[in-house]
């Protein structure tokens, strides 16, 4: 089945997901990345997006350092540098959110994620090209982005009595995600530890959010739709990214490994609609309402993650559990979100599966989960059995 | 038909929604009002939200002034003024988002409409009771929001060099709302000019962003997918405040009554979803995608609003037409959203008609459309065909 997996996996790659991206994406007159595209590649939205353009930048230089060095990947993921470089950031070092076709900001979001994929974006494209510029600016970044986690009232966000203080999966995540890159063992260990504190003792899975470590208590949170949220995609992301972690310290820890991959299971699960197939997108765990509109929608990116995370898993394992959970996510995922007729997969359904819209790309969808887990599913499988591209 | 219609919102009114949300949204231990209800009215999060608990302190005072002065219904929406008036408000005046159950806040929204809210709730309890002081606090409110619609920054959202000015329905259509309860007949004509602002030219609707009369030209809106952003039951909505106001005005304009009717039957017509019923959430005019993930769905206010929207223009003019529409309205909702069990309406479907969601409230749905819209089509069709309610 691996086998299988990794041509389909290649052919989708190649000659359906970055063909789209590099047809349709590329600014070639002010630098950086549409990311609005219709299902035919058509811009409806001139703007670019920081967190995509980053996110483009280094799915096009880990192409460029991990398959193959085309010139077209480098020079595409150049443009997406320079333009980030001199408009993205406000005058206090912050990344904006949006900005015009010619740079000029439009939106800013009291979050860090827009400077996180820029860090990862110029970190990689500084792999290819040896950049040191490009490479201190990743590492002051770094730096920053952790202050402004922090303490979000760096990034603008009112600190208010009423609001417990909570533990963000997503913030956990993208730190951990930064270390990895950078070979941060120090850091990649205070993740796993931040990481395992959102496990929801009852089920063994991974919430979104929970009681910062430094005040508030978990009962109160409790009582808070915030704190019931699960969403699939993401604990199965980050059981991914622990696995890559917990391989990465100096001396590895077996039993820890091994309750990621139970959390993970969990997490698939509990998440998995038995009805229409599928991974929920967000889900409360006492099965209370969400506040979240979306909910009930089936969204491309949870299955992008959890295909990786399994492949991971059993390319590790060899457990045969693992297959016939990739067989099930896969067959789901590849019925429901590629588009054969214009390439690229669409990005949102109804519970269903049936699309609630045609786009190929937004302001939260761009180049980089599809090409990302499609990219190390087949290294995973290649690294795990020979190279297969000749079989 | 109407004579059905007003038999069917009545006990809707009286014996599913009220009921309901006196039942299960007040706090009689810290005042104010719960409305994050789950299907059966179990309360899934205890926070205060400043937009529906001002929006149900309106809808209270209103019942009372207008149906009958039940003492519950006034002494629920003086829980809710009380708590108002000691938690809502920051130190600069503007209005928190959230509150806990308690009162301290959870979250700021850099918008008006909270304020808005609470303006309206505060007035129409000022007219149950003659409470001077609320009043006072209600046109000191008034005159806030203008000044913050007028100029963002005071709300903390920042001027972005590349971000048009825009002149947004929703800002314009609240300042109506409360000059209309307020009488201000000089602030209605100046919000009839700036929504008729909003006119699509080539298909006569409303949308939701034009450039600002202060700056910006049309023409980059439209490449932009806010410039085309269309909502079939704000549209709507806005029509009959439209055709509140221009009664009001000393002069009727016959001409612009003609118009506004004109622009309403575009809206429903462009806005009505042929394949599976029921008014769209959002829609691009030129057939792009939205970069909302809710556009899709069905949700329950736009058709409260179409439902009295369509009474109002049938009362006025005796016009089958709209006798036709509304019956078409009037039967998809309530094939789709009320709910017998517990009573109140279901409010977030897919784009079938199907319930994504069983809550009957959160943080953006109260007790306000579903009665507003029952009871002023109860009361527009008994002043229309006199008292029905013997008949």
């Amino acid at each position: 089945m691996l086998k299988r997996l990794v041509e389909i996996y290649r052919q989708d790659l190649c000659e359906s997901v970055m063909p789209f991206w590099m047809r349709h994406s590329i600014d070639r007159e002010h630098g950086g990345f549409f990311t609005c595209l219709d299902r035919d590649g058509t811009v409806y939205d001139t703007r670019k997006y920081v967190w995509l353009n980053g996110r483009q930048v280094w799915t096009l230089a880990k192409l460029y350092n991990e398959v193959e060095p085309r010139e077209e990947w480098l020079d595409a993921a150049r443009g997406g540098v320079e333009f980030l470089r001199r408009f993205a950031r406000d005058p206090q070092g912050r990344c904006y959110f949006a900005l015009t076709r010619e740079g000029a900001p439009t939106a800013f979001q009291r979050k860090p994620y827009g400077a996180v994929f820029m860090m990862i974006g110029l970190l990689e494209y500084s792999k290819a090209t040896g950049d040191a510029d490009c490479r201190r600016e990743a590492d002051q970044l770094f730096e920053s982005i952790r202050t402004w986690i922090a303490d979000p009232s760096l990034l603008g966000r009112p600190t208010m009595a009423g609001a417990p203080r909570v533990s963000q999966l997503a913030d956990v995540m993208v730190v951990l995600s930064m270390a990895l890159e950078l070979g941060r063992t120090d850091v990649m260990r205070t993740c796993i530890d931040a990481a395992l504190r959102h496990v929801e003792p009852n089920r063994e899975i991974l919430i979104e959010n929970v009681a910062s470590a430094i005040d508030g208590n978990r009962a109160n949170l409790m009582d808070l739709p915030e704190g019931r949220l699960f969403c699939p995609g993401h604990a199965v992301e980050v059981c991914w990214f622990l696995l890559h972690a917990l391989r990465k310290l100096p001396d590895p820890d077996v039993a820890t490994e091994q309750r990621v991959l139970r959390l993970m299971e969990n997490c698939l699960i509990y998440g998995w609609d038995e009805d229409h197939e599928g991974l929920h997108y967000f889900m409360d765990i006492q099965g209370r309402p969400t506040l979240q509109l979306e909910s009930g929608m089936k969204l491309w990116w949870p299955h992008t993650e959890a295909i990786y995370a399994l492949v991971l898993a059993y390319t590790r394992t060899r457990d045969e559990r693992w297959l016939r959970w990739l067989e099930r996510v896969h067959d789901y995922t590849y019925r429901t979100f590629p588009d054969p007729e214009h390439g690229e997969w669409f990005g949102y359904c109804d519970r269903s599966g049936k699309p609630t819209h045609m786009l190929k790309g937004n302001n939260y969808k761009g180049c980089f989960h599809v090409p990302r887990a499609l990219l190390m599913s087949i290294q995973a499988i290649e690294e795990a059995n020979g190279d297969l591209r000749t079989d």
